[in-house]
């Protein structure tokens, strides 16, 4: 049995025209006119397919095609069609739109799955208003009352305003939360967002989990001076103080693995003028691994080097251990991929997604990767090609049936896999 | 004959009062509220000391003791009363208090100088409206259109607009221009704003030369990313970059002279988001030295660094060459300072002073340096101790009487040094 890869690249060509302008990619920020113009159209396709569409208490549009028994588990197929502020055509859309691909070839060629199938598309995964994955996390961790009423910055709605105004009552968030016991699985397809599966060949790649992410605050002291006045050996300078650390977080983490990730990405200076000798210099400091241990590591020498140099200190913001997917999961989507003789191979998702939430549950979840050209996302030049979509999409389709046939227990479903 | 030390410490504190709010220090920005009540009160000042006192069109306040003789020229005793924001007492103030404690001195003691004596309050020395020394350069140079019309940073006045608030017609600026052949010499007594004098135990410094100032914009550029999926081999981070060079400068200026110092003040990183690499890095350069040479070879291995290394491109933002002052009137300072015991040193200026705008017009310029406790300056931490300020007075006095015994041309004046 074979998805139908021209129906999935045209889905994912006629929703990149929602929110798309010329030169600036696509924007559907989460619950604004774009995205849910980009709900309604699913809604659309979603019946088309056969589907039971529904939103939920956090405003997550769930798709169903039910297995006909009553108390069925259910697999859920998610991601979403929100995006970043001119963002590109395939992060999260990409998910969903195969989802709803497997299921309709399920119900076109009258496959009985032994679970009720669910394809979602969560709110403001993007974190849009907020903090990220939004509507995964009110599925499965219940919502925060941080991430309702906290605004990213300044002129963003929080998300509490922005689902009032599409009509959800936030106080009732709560009645998003579902038992993981009732999910079988979590599958959700992605582009790698990185280049190394088109570097290497790779044509479908299965997560092996999806990193951790520690983040911290650095305060580099000196002492400000008049920038004529003061020799260069009376100076205690915080900038050029603070470049030596920034310098050695990239070594320090390529020293541990080579999956590891260190990022500066935001540098201030005070006072921040030409001609005053910097007093302080504040930045961000962000780790990524699936391994506590290196980022732990990682922390350790740079607080190490902090204090040793008398240079500054560091502040916690969040230390968060990545989520490794499921066993099963993983060699079945490796074992169809191979199956379609496609290059496989087993990857770390150096990005966080909605599959995080349920992984986090105990939840067995596996990802599936398809190659991101030149490794670009959250850009306009974001793209995968058409067959790198069909691959990844046939391969979620045989991951669900195997599954299924897995699951079988002597029941209908028989699928021929390879058909 | 000596000056008159207590007095003149007790200006400067009482001087100090204006603008004064515990643990902030002095603020009076130039033309605002308190830097117009320092004016009244010099004036008060002034007139007590019998100087005939006038505004000039550029907001400069003149008083002049006059010799007598129409069309006589002028020696010019001049700085500043405004300040930086939660600056100090001593920064500009001393100079413009210690000459009229040298004109007060002169009068009561009845001295017949060769030529006009006058002691000027020049406008907006510290640049709170755009650029710095603003009065004396609309007297030597005459004002530009960018200094009156473009403001500093938003919610600052521009200098059009204070200037009419206090009642002098932006229009007539011209005016305020004098002929430089009319003056027969500018001096200037300062405070350090370095350490050096109280390191080495140097009462008082006559000051070689104005540093000149070379000021760039250099943009590194990089690949804006996502930092969670891009591996660090394939990274392109323009804040990683930019370290290297915020570095080297200033062992470049270390390498070239003990004079000369190289800032990098500000940085901006873009996007500037903890978690996607930076693609961007600006960040400003100041070098300061006597030696143009010398920051002309820095700027060069900076400009020959960046090309090398594909790194970024710097754009020169303004090359102002430094200022020698004039010979004959440094040796004088020098000589009326050892006369007086104290231990004398030639210094160079790492900050700009109104003296430079005089020097730059060819008058004969002559400044006198006194220690900075610590070095600190602009800050409320700002202090010499008050037999500092008398030694300055001292031989500032010494100086003009010097001057004027070499001018004398068979005149009156015969003043008896050292009474």
């Amino acid at each position: 049995m074979r998805i139908d890869g021209e129906r999935l690249n045209d889905n994912i060509q006629q929703l990149g025209e929602i929110g798309y302008r010329a030169g600036e990619g696509v924007t559907r920020l989460a619950l604004g006119e774009e995205d849910m113009r980009a709900r309604r159209w699913l809604e659309g396709r979603m019946q088309e397919a056969g589907l039971q569409v529904r939103t939920d208490a956090a405003a997550n549009m769930i798709g169903r095609l039910p297995c006909g028994r009553p108390e069925a588990d259910c697999v859920v197929i998610g991601s979403h069609l929100d995006t970043v502020p001119q963002g590109g055509r395939y992060d999260g859309a990409l998910g969903v739109l195969a989802g709803l691909e497997v299921a309709q070839i399920c119900r076109e060629n009258g496959i009985q799955l032994p679970w009720d199938l669910e394809v979602i598309n969560f709110t403001d995964e993007e974190g849009h208003h907020y903090a990220g994955t939004f509507g995964s996390r009110a599925m499965m961790e219940g919502a925060r009352d941080e991430d309702l009423h906290r605004s990213r910055m300044e002129g963003v709605p929080t998300l509490a305003e922005d689902l009032r105004a599409v009509g959800v009552d936030p106080e009732c968030l709560f009645q998003a939360r579902r038992d993981p016991d009732g999910i079988r699985a979590y599958l959700e397809l992605h582009i790698e967002q990185g280049s190394r599966m088109e570097e290497e060949g790779i044509d479908v790649a299965a997560v092996t989990g999806i990193v951790g992410i520690y983040r911290y605050q650095v305060t580099v002291e000196g002492e400000a001076n008049h920038a004529g006045t003061t020799s260069m050996h009376d100076r205690d300078d915080a900038l050029v103080k603070a470049t030596l650390p920034i310098q050695l977080l990239p070594e320090w983490a390529r020293a541990r693995s080579d999956e590891m990730v260190a990022t500066v990405g935001q540098v201030f200076v005070e006072p921040g003028a030409v001609n005053i000798i910097p007093a302080r210099c504040d930045f961000t400091v962000e780790l990524r691994s699936l391994e506590s241990e290196d980022m732990a590591r990682v922390r350790d020498r740079l607080h190490c080097w902090l204090a040793e140099n008398d240079a500054g200190e560091m502040h916690t913001v969040f230390e968060k251990d990545g989520d490794l997917l499921d066993d099963e999961l993983t060699d079945i989507i490796i074992d169809q991929g191979a199956a379609e003789d496609f290059a496989v191979a087993r990857l770390p998702s150096g990005a966080g997604h909605d599959a995080q939430s349920f992984a986090s549950c105990s939840v067995p979840t596996g990802m599936i990767f398809i190659p991101s050209r030149g490794g670009l996302s959250h850009c306009p030049e974001e793209y995968s090609e058409p067959e790198w979509v069909t691959a990844g999409g046939q391969v979620l389709l045989r991951s669900v049936l195997e599954l299924a046939r897995r699951d079988g227990q002597g029941s209908t479903v028989q699928p021929r896999c390879g058909d």
